[in-house]
Formats: C-alpha cells, sequence, structure tokens
C-alpha cells in the first residue's frame, strides 16, 4: 500500500523496512542493546521492542560516552493546539536516556516553522501553541537544570546567526531533492531546515568545543537531520547520531496520530470519557463475536489499544507478553483489553495534567531568550 | 554597450533610461521637484541634478506629509571593509531629507547578507565591517534620537520573526524571476530578501499602526523592494515609497566605485597624499594636449573629477555650472580641475575623519540590539 512520509505529512500504512532502505538509516540490534545495557543497567522497552527501532551513528555516542566524552540530547516538534500521545512518546524517551546517562538535554518547539508550513495560523498562534506545549512537555518530569526549551522566535537571534552558516553550505538542489521543494514553495519553508539544524551543534558553540549530539526524533524527520549530518562537518562540527522512533499509530484503521484529525488521537486534554469512548471505537484486532474470539484469539498486531499498551503504557516486558498471548489465545477478550487501556491511559493523563498545572510555574526555568 | 545591475552586481556603462523602463519607476519631474521645494523650501542639489532620478510613490508621501502624516525614511547597505564615496552619497542624501522632514530613519546594514552573498567572509567578518561602517555612517551628522542603526545579526530576533511573514508570501518563482536566482543559490541567499524587507514596515509594527516609509537607496538594490512593494499590503502594511540614486561613477573608465576593486574608489580612510594621486590618475574628458584643450575644450560629462564635483562636493549649482561651462569651453584646464577636486575632498575627508573618531563615542545610542 502506498504510503508517505515527509516531515509535514505522514500517510497511509508505513513500511519501516522501506523507509530504512530510502533513508539509509541502521537498524536497532542486539549490539546496540548490550552496549546500552552495559552503560545504563537496563534498556528502554522502547528499545527493546523496537519502537525506537533505527538509529545512526549510536555506536559512535556509546564509544565515546564509555571513553567519558558525553554526548548531548537534541529532539523537538512542530507546536499544535493539543499534545496528544503520539508527542509525548519520543519526549518520554527523552527523558529516559537524559536520566540514564546523566546529559543535557534541548527541545526545540517549531514555532516557525509551523507558522510557515500551515496556511490558516498566525505566527502569535503557533508561538501561543508552543508554550501550550511547553508545558505537556515539562510535566513529564525534564529538570530544568540541564534541560532548555528553546521555542524558535524566542530565540530567534541567536538561532538565526547559526542558521544562516548552515544555509550558505545548502543549495537549493539540495533542499528541492531532499523535502519535495517545487518553485511554488516559499522561501521560509526553503530556509527554514537551517533554523532546526542549530540544536544539534549549538552546544559545541556555547562550550567552543565539539560535543557529540544524540537526536531522538519520529522518522519522518529523518530528512532534516540527513541535510544537518551533511553540512555540520563543513562548519567543523561532528556529525549528530540520532534514533528514529516509529510514529504511534492513531485510533482509525491506518495512519499515525494526528493533531489535524482529532478522532485519531487522544489528547492529554481529553477527558477519562472522551479517553473510554476513543478507546472503545478504536480500531481492534479482535474477533467479531465473543465464540469466533475465545476459538481463534484476536490479533494484537494490528489491535490499536495493544499497540498503546505496547508503545507507552505497559513498560513491564513480561505483563505485556502475557497480555499479548492472553489476546492471541483468545483468553483475554477485546472489551477487557481495552479496559486495560483506558485505565491505564486514564491514570497517566490523571497524573500528567496535575504536572502539567505544576508547569506553569516552572516553565520560565526552562525557556532559553535571547 | 551591455551593463548588469543587481543587488550584488553592477558592471559596465549604467543605462539609466533603461533601467527605468525595466524596473518600472519614475522619474523625478518638475512636479515633484516643485512640491519639494513647496514643503522645505528648497531642494537638495542631488535631487536638482537628478542624481537621485527616479521614485515609487513619493508623491503620496509628499501629500501625505502635507496632511500631517509623517513618514520614516529607511536605507541601508552592505557592509564593507571600508567605505568610500559612493557609499557615503546616499547615507548624505538621506540625512539632508531626514534634516528637512524633521522624521526618523532606520539604517540598515546587513552583514547577514553579505556573509551569505561573500565565498571569503566569514560572518564574524561581515558583523565587524558593520560596527566599522556604522561610525562613518554616524559621522555625517545622524542625531541617535531620531536614527537607529541595524546591524542585522544584532537585531535578529525582532527581524526573523517579522522577515518569516514576509517570507511566507515569496515563492521560490518570484525569488528566481526577481534576483535571477538558480538551483544552485544556497538557501540562505534565497531568504534573505525578507530580511532587507522588515525595516520597511518596522515603524509600523512598532507603533501599532501604519506609517508611510520612505526608502532612499542606490538604484540597484530596487529589486529587493520591489518585491517589498508587492508583499507588505499582503500582511497590512502600506507599499514602501522610495526614490533611487545613480551610482557614484568610479576612478576608472567605466562602473561604479567598488569597494572590491579599491582602484576604483576613494575611501574614506585614503590619505591626502592616495586621494591627490587617485584623482590625478582619474578617468579625464580633458584633452591630450594643452593647446587642444583650449581650444576645442573638455567634456565634463566623462570627466571623472567633475562628476565627484556634481555627485557630491559642489553644492552651488551656480559655482559647478561656472566650472562646468569654464571645462567645457577649455578655460578651465583639467589639472586645475583635478586640483578643486582633490582640495574639496581632502576636506571632506579630513573632517570626516574627526567625526567617524567621535561616533566611537555615540554609536551605543544609535545601535538597535535584541
Amino acid at each position: 500500500m502506498a504510503f508517505k512520509v515527509t516531515p509535514w505529512e505522514v500517510e497511509g500504512d508505513i513500511d519501516y523496512k522501506k523507509l530504512v532502505r530510502e533513508f539509509g538509516v541502521n537498524l536497532i540490534d542486539n549490539n546496540i542493546l548490550n552496549k546500552t545495557k552495559k552503560i545504563t543497567g537496563q534498556t528502554h522497552f522502547m528499545l527493546d521492542r523496537k519502537i525506537f527501532f533505527a538509529h545512526r551513528d549510536l555506536n559512535f555516542i556509546l564509544n565515546e560516552y564509555q571513553k567519558g566524552n558525553k554526548f548531548y540530547l537534541y529532539t523537538g516538534r512542530g507546536p499544535s493546539e493539543h499534545l496528544h500521545l503520539g508527542h509525548l512518546m519520543p519526549m518520554k524517551f527523552t527523558k529516559y536516556l537524559q536520566d540514564k546517562f546523566n546529559v543535557k538535554c534541548y527541545i526545540q518547539l517549531t514555532d516557525d516553522e509551523k507558522f510557515l508550513f500551515k496556511e490558516n495560523l498566525s505566527l502569535e498562534d503557533t508561538k501561543k501553541m508552543s508554550y501550550e506545549n511547553a508545558l505537556d512537555i515539562i510535566a513529564l518530569g525534564f529538570n530544568p537544570k540541564n534541560t532548555k526549551i528553546i521555542i524558535n522566535t524566542e530565540y530567534a537571534k541567536t538561532l538565526y546567526n547559526q542558521a544562516i552558516k548552515v544555509a550558505n553550505k545548502i543549495t537549493f538542489s539540495t533542499a528541492k531533492a531532499v523535502f519535495g521543494f517545487k518553485n511554488s514553495t516559499n522561501i521560509g519553508q526553503i530556509f527554514y531546515t537551517s533554523m532546526q539544524a542549530v540544536p544539534a551543534f549549538l552546544e559545541s558553540v556555547k562550550q567552543g568545543k565539539n560535543i557529540p549530539c544524540l537526536i531522538p526524533h519520529g522518522i519522518d524527520q529523518d530528512p532534516h537531520f540527513r541535510v544537518a549530518r551533511d553540512v555540520l562537518p563543513k562548519l567543523g562540527y561532528l556529525k549528530p547520531a540520532s534514533i528514529q522512533g516509529k510514529l504511534m499509530p492513531g485510533l482509525l484503521e491506518n495512519g499515525k496520530m494526528s493533531a489535524s484529525i482529532p478522532k485519531s488521537a487522544i489528547f492529554t486534554n481529553d477527558s477519562p470519557k472522551e479517553v473510554k469512548e476513543k478507546i472503545q471505537n478504536a480500531y481492534s484486532g479482535g474477533k467479531e463475536t465473543l465464540k469466533e474470539h475465545r476459538e481463534k484469539g484476536g490479533n494484537p498486531d494490528i489491535d490499536i489499544p495493544f499497540q498503546y499498551l505496547k508503545f507507552f503504557f505497559e513498560p513491564d516486558n513480561k505483563k505485556l507478553k502475557k497480555i499479548e498471548d492472553e489476546y492471541r489465545n483468545g483468553k483475554l477478550l477485546t472489551g477487557e483489553l481495552k479496559q486495560i487501556t483506558i485505565e491505564k491511559i486514564n491514570n497517566f493523563l490523571e497524573k500528567h495534567r496535575k504536572e502539567r498545572e505544576n508547569a506553569k510555574k516552572k516553565i520560565d526555568k526552562f525557556l532559553l531568550k535571547d
């Protein structure tokens, strides 16, 4: 089936194997998992389960770390009115990496990008969204001492001064080939990737020496970082390393969670009742009738409630395996599986919303401003 | 003869009539001159002599002014290591307009542009040049109360926040058509015109209402402002008006003064001896022999020392006419004309360099910084 993955559009049923070939990333393998486990004592379930499934230069990052040369983390997102679970997932993974490796982290909120690529949003809209989204991110437990949030327009002096050095090394041909730009593309969109490249070497600029950078991100953002990896060495910086995550599936039959399709996603401000309804209506791998389900079992591989446990809400591999097995052999019913998922999500969101309130007091400590 | 005029390249013997047609500007006519004279009591010799020879919407600016609706001025330049007389000319004219109309003025120094368009300059180089050039501009007598200097990288937060709104309305097709960009053009160059557009509506942003803007500039910069005039109304701002100046001819037979061809220009840091030598070697409209000159007379129209008097150093129309007539009828010799010019330039530069020293104490009052 046809699918499309660009930094601004994800459509259809993603063939990750094909993406790995096309993008030229490496799969997370047992060597990487073992090395990570050796350093941190454990591996995160999102790595174990190959939700973060691919990488570039992660070996280099781990080797340097073992030599005492710490990296820093950089992730980010294009702001949207409300965050959904698919947005929180890579942030939670990033937080895990930060905790385990005890490293600095930059989180970029690209209000400029969102304005340039979305016709109906003003820059004031996207800036406001960035502040709102920052609260959700902070709510995940980041520490302002080693976590800095960049809202692009609020840090534009610092970013622009570096971005033009990046832009100076990227021709329109390259941007066209990588991002599929046309003659009708606006010149802000064309320039934009330079702004997204900056946090990948910003810590090196600040410290006046090369600090390795590791970027956990959804695989749809890879084109930006492919370009950054090409350009940064020309400016005297290291190529940033990266870990690519899968995109959390939406509630509907196909496609990822999308903030612009409210029915496809569970948002952090969805009420317990809304979550319940959304999960109850989610695409299921269960059989049509109770009898058939008991006899033939369900299919967790295509079952959205199960996938949410796998992607996010059941960190315990053994517990997840039990649910998977019981669902597959028909012991666990669709309604029961949905109930487990609803409870997990609502518990998470209840705590999340409290933390989000607390974040309002802390946000200034996180923001970088010129 | 072939010539080329773009914001980044001026070559050959410029046919201004052809440029007027191609760019679609209007000639400064007697109506405009009379209206200006009525308001300010006099017209500047650079207007009288059609050195500033063309405009867009100057009638609108004057009409609004007469109704009590003041405009503001915006000019600028791409920084270079040293300023030459051709750089100072439009600044001096701008200063005159500011004094006569008593209006605010923004002066933009485009260190980002220079970096993006010149291969061998670092951003640190072009930023340093901007500071140096600012001193020469301040030395012309601008008042920090109503004159603000923008070094782009130092005010990049404010500029970028507005520039992306401009960029959002300019397609690659347009940029390509106006500036002659190619697929090999870098994406910083493609974006850049958005940054140059900002001061044309910045005062309106700051005051929260539309303030007319008048841009005196060398005609080579017109492509930028054509684009700005197209875009700004789409953002709710007025089209900026403009006055186009001719480019001060270089010392050599063809072409304008160019900072990258030292022999073509007189710089503000040239010693009296260097000025003398440069003018003595300048392209002349005099005859080969004294006898022939006395008999047939010289040609002031192609005589560079005479042109410098006309463009810059002899503000008195009657005195200039006398020199012109006497040179044309052979009474004034080439050597004598050159001597007059040398003295005028050296007197100006001596005073200029003193003022430039004083400017070092004042520069911070002029600079806008984020």
